[in-house]
């Protein structure tokens, strides 16, 4: 990107167009074609001012002329100074705080020829240079440049679960970013290129390392590490948060224990973070995956998640920090509901974290399935910040080899209703803190990038990144309306081309809904091969690890009775949540099996028995994959090539996964059913016993 | 690299100069500036024509276009038909063999105006061409240009430790070239690079994956990913060979055992053999690690390791496979010497071998420490072809943030004499096969390319790579001239610059040795860490993975005793090499510590005793550092400002860790020598614990 975002980067696009590698993401400032629409920006051109004299303010106007320059193809001056010269733009940093644009909201007016940029502070300048550009890159008319956009949500935040290793933990797109063994000493120029493609779509905090915390991220050797990457984040507005290991007073200093009652512990905590201040005066605060997974935590010496958040919230408290503590906790119980498992140990909590503890919850109540109901404890605790957690990264949704598009996804459970304080109490409005005024308010993602060339290993999967940011700055964009953004400054500018890119986007996320898990199943995929299917899992470390315990497979019929008569897991929404899910006829089909035990040859309410429409939907996911494959090849010569063929592969990858699913579950479930695959559908050409070898195969060594 | 070697790259290149991610590697390409040297190849511009109708031929006649292009700046035409015209380039394939030339050798002449590049075969005309380039990247004088030569070795291997799920053993730059998830519709274009970068060194054969092999890859679905590859490779004239688990039989095809002497697991090797050349006919052959660090092997059902090499043999003789056997075996033994263990193994095996085997043994008896004395393996198989492993990813020097020119420690190997048939039996002339008169020839080097943007991790250490393959094609070369073509192509072309590099990369490893295992210590790094100091290490999973095992450290001295007194292991040598090291006041000071255990004060050759002369070493190691730090430093604004700070961070690493060493070192030998460090060095200014605690730090999870 250094390379690209050189002064003249403009002039070498032009020269190698046709080879484009994905580095640049969604920020080419490629020169715009067409003429006319160029010369509307023309007095943009004359100069940039900006008045601020921190390192934000100076970004956001060199992003400006780097992104203006290439778009326009002119040079422009960048002036450290005032002016209200009659053309030109002026980044304005508020001299009395404007209450409508907040912390980090600006507004974009058009005074004649001149253009103002002004906001409260540079961060907000600096996104609404991003903005500015993003407006350009689109091609959008004068008249409309003009806006004025504060985000609903304050932190905006990217989780990477990124090794001291080099590895990623649920990683598909190479090694992690960050170069520890390399740190501080060497400073990789793509730490920069990250931060500015944050900044562009508002991303604000960063977790740079992995719940499963490495507890050397405690020392000294590595603090000095996280601060040379502070250092770079920082001039993007960016602050950097930690991932804490509960039990880092004993592996790092060989404390008996690390019991968050004992004095001891507790000093350790404090001396730590007026340590890590010391080094990172801005730092965010932690991350705490504890008494999950095998991870240490507060119950491993009898004490609360809440004791456990407290003691940490304490210390950082006096540096403003803040404790992000997860609520991903389930005990393993073959008899239990694993649905249940976090509301059962956070929601008797709620009012027992100090006022600087978040609680962050997956999106759903499992673990990222391809599609989930929202979490029942959205809504839930009124009395404590609930941070969004959502998974960026494809770990459940075809790793790099799929393409699927998540705004879908997001945006379905962001517009749930918990109903918590009557109807239009929307997930989203838990999130950004305007249900229960939380006076924090956090939505984070699970990073999907890495060190291949293009970031996220599927150049669609950029879009997901971005569509994150976009998202997390304001949950009210649609998302076509964020993949037209997208594919216009990441692939092509021609109408019908964004058209069929988006339209292959919009559905991509139900179609491998449809080949992996339709109709509500969830947590069938391959034990550690999580693009696989393997429904048949009986056995792994954990009775809740394997496929059976979700999908209850048996001679009568599919599907995880979680009403009354089952594991009442229902029970835990609001009476009017339930209603929705409550009544098997009514129950809308997508989460069908999410909450019934339905019948084989029960008739659903599209006129088929529930095996005619599971077979139907996994023959109709496979199908649609042929269709996205051929939707796509209609591109071939209107977008670069090299993007072109790095899709078409993957594509073609995908559609071969899409029959090993749907091969995988028909055959599988057809041992329950008993029934043959329904006309006019071809039955698979393998045996299951075939696909079983072939599972086995990817999983082993 | 696609967008780099893009037609118009010499454009390119010359707006972004200062902005080199080191991707090209040495093959840049760059407009010559300096016009007089340019104007001497202006003939060559005229036209390349090549006769050859196989991709070999077709590769070597574009790479020479685009190389060309770039480096003169002219469009040359390509044409595929015979030409005498007076001016221009020819390949020509030989109607009848030139002896002189073998299977892989090249002529260059010059005829008047006209250059022909001559070969018996394709891939003679690929080498020729990449000659070519190097000598008019070097800016070699025309007269000079005219050149024959053939490599003194048949296959030029690497070796890539690289895992299914994309992580490296023993890789620092990154995560694994190879995306097996993504393959085979997936062809990422940087495959065709790191081919490209093989083939201008003369590398020809690449065995894709861990020697620590998943059986994975004995399936017909990565057999089909592995064929992906072997297509790219192809016509760049490299075969592709495969690591094998031995046990694959049982665990892919739950055979009861993978006994090589039973015939149903025989038939399996046999039936695979003709599946892998049926997908893939130019296979190369097997490398396989059996009965070695756990892996599984012939002696698990008591068979030799003849036993399994001959079943593996028989299999792909008829394809004309060949089957590479490594000889890198120990026993977990507190009482013996890992030294003596693969020739004790290995040496009663030789002429049990059949025709197709190659015995692949580590330059030196332990495992690639930053110097050995020659594995005595050499020299002591005639009747067995041995192949030679060296390591080129820098596992125990320093992984990527230490600068280590590997070229004088190969040489080094290469040069010492076994006396197998009299004074000149060199290892180098082991390896060429030309001492035993081997019908086959390998060298192996255990690859140091991954992901990052520059392959290797630390910029200089592609010239690691680089060296390794002019070595292999010619042993030879002095590694200074080595360096010089290297930084010439890579760094710089001015002679004072040149000069400075050389001079740093030809010390380097004699200053990594001198700060971490001076005078002939071994395995004295950290567990797990291999790039810190760890001689306190007592105990591990085994005796011989220890620290202790191999100083022996004590109130009376320092060393390991492998005379008659002690392990005996000198024996293993012809007792001409024997008596270079196994007089204790004659042996060469950098091995006196691995045959000798010596008095803390003994009076060594150099008139101090073995205590000063150790601080000594130490101190001298760190402060040559500093001198390798203020040589790089004089090139500031000579050489691409990107590459200026990438090197010059890593050297303040190599600093850091260099003073870690060498603390660490005296500190823990001083509680044996019971003696102070010797004014006027100045002793450490933290204690050994405080260096201990760091350690231990980088080892925890």
């Amino acid at each position: 990107m250094i390379r690209l975002f050189c002064l003249f980067s403009f002039l070498i696009i032009g020269f190698c167009a046709s080879a484009d590698d994905g580095y640049r993401l969604w920020l080419k400032y490629d020169l715009i074609k067409n003429t006319s629409v160029r010369t509307q920006y023309q007095t943009f051109t004359q100069y940039i001012t900006y008045t601020g004299t921190d390192a934000v303010s100076q970004t956001a106007a060199q992003e400006l002329q780097t992104g203006l320059q290439g778009l326009l193809g002119k040079n422009i001056r960048l002036q450290n100074t005032a002016s209200s010269a009659p053309s030109g733009i002026s980044l304005v940093l508020n001299a009395s705080p404007q209450v409508n644009l907040g912390k980090e909201g600006f507004s974009i007016a058009l005074q004649n020829n001149r253009l103002v940029i002004s906001s409260n502070t540079p961060s907000g300048l600096l996104y609404g240079a991003f903005a500015l550009l993003r407006k350009i890159q689109t091609a959008t008319p004068l008249s409309k440049i003009p806006e004025t956009s504060t985000p609903r949500i304050q932190l905006r935040m990217l989780n990477h679960w990124d090794n001291t290793n080099g590895t990623i933990e649920r990683g598909y797109a190479g090694a992690s970013l960050w170069k520890w063994y390399e740190l501080p000493e060497n400073v990789d120029p793509r730490y920069r290129d990250y931060a500015r493609a944050n900044a562009s779509v508002g991303i604000n905090a960063v977790v740079v390392n992995n719940v499963n915390a490495s507890a050397r991220f405690m020392s000294r050797e590595y603090l000095l590490k996280v601060k040379a990457l502070a250092d770079v984040f920082r001039p993007y507005g960016i602050k950097i948060f930690l991932s804490v290991n509960f039990a880092a007073p004993k592996i790092l200093d060989k404390f008996k224990n690390s019991d968050p009652l004992e004095p001891a512990v507790r000093q350790w905590w404090v001396e730590k973070a007026k340590e890590i201040y010391g080094i990172i005066p801005d730092f965010g605060g932690f991350l705490v995956k504890a008494n999950s997974e095998g991870e240490p935590g507060p119950q491993d010496f009898g004490r609360t998640h809440a004791d456990g958040a407290n003691m940490l919230a304490e210390a950082v408290a006096p540096f403003k920090g803040i404790v992000i503590w997860r609520a991903f906790v389930y005990k393993a119980d073959p008899k239990g509901d694993r649905f249940k498992a976090a509301y059962e140990e956070f929601k008797p909590l709620d009012g027992a974290f100090l006022p600087n503890v978040v609680v962050q919850v997956k999106n759903g109540p499992i673990d990222f399935q391809p599609r989930e109901p929202f979490s029942p404890l959205f809504g839930a605790m009124p009395k404590t910040p609930l941070a969004m957690e959502f998974q960026i990264t494809q770990e459940y949704l075809g790793f790099s080899t799929n393409l699927v598009y998540l705004a879908p996804l997001f945006k379905e459970c962001l517009n749930t209703d918990t109903y918590a304080n009557g109807p239009g109490s929307t997930v989203a409005k838990v999130i950004d803190g305007s249900l229960h005024q939380y006076p924090i308010s956090i939505i984070a993602g699970v990073a999907n990038t890495g060190s291949d060339r293009n970031w996220c290993g599927h150049l669609m999967s950029q879009s997901n990144w971005y569509a994150f940011g976009r998202l997390a700055w304001d949950h009210q964009l649609s998302s076509s309306q964020i993949a037209e953004e997208w594919i216009r400054m990441t692939l092509i500018q021609e109408a019908g081309g964004v058209a069929s890119i988006v339209s292959i986007m919009e559905v991509s996320h139900g179609v491998y809904v449809n080949f992996t898990t339709p109709l509500g199943l969830h947590h069938i995929m391959g034990q550690n091969i999580h693009f696989g299917p393997e429904p048949w899992l009986e056995r792994s470390a954990r009775p809740d690890w394997t496929s059976i315990y979700y999908h209850r497979a048996d001679s009568i019929g599919l599907g995880f009775d979680r009403g009354v008569n089952g594991s009442n897991a229902l029970s835990l929404y609001h009476p009017d949540a339930i209603k929705q899910w409550s009544n098997v006829d009514a129950c809308p089909l997508p989460y069908l099996l999410w909450f019934h035990h339905v019948a084989w040859n029960k008739k659903l309410s599209t006129g088929r028995t529930l095996w005619e429409e599971l077979c139907g939907r996994y023959y109709t996911g496979v199908e649609s994959v042929g269709l996205m494959q051929t939707a796509w090849s209609t591109l071939k010569g209107d977008i670069d090539a090299e993007i072109f063929a790095d899709v078409s592969g993957r594509l073609a990858a995908q559609q071969r996964e899409a029959l090993w699913w749907r091969d995988a579950c028909v055959l599988y479930f057809q041992q329950y059913s008993k029934m043959p695959i329904p006309a006019p559908l071809a039955p698979p050409t393998r045996t299951l016993e075939e696909i079983k070898e072939l599972v086995r195969m990817y999983q082993l060594k």
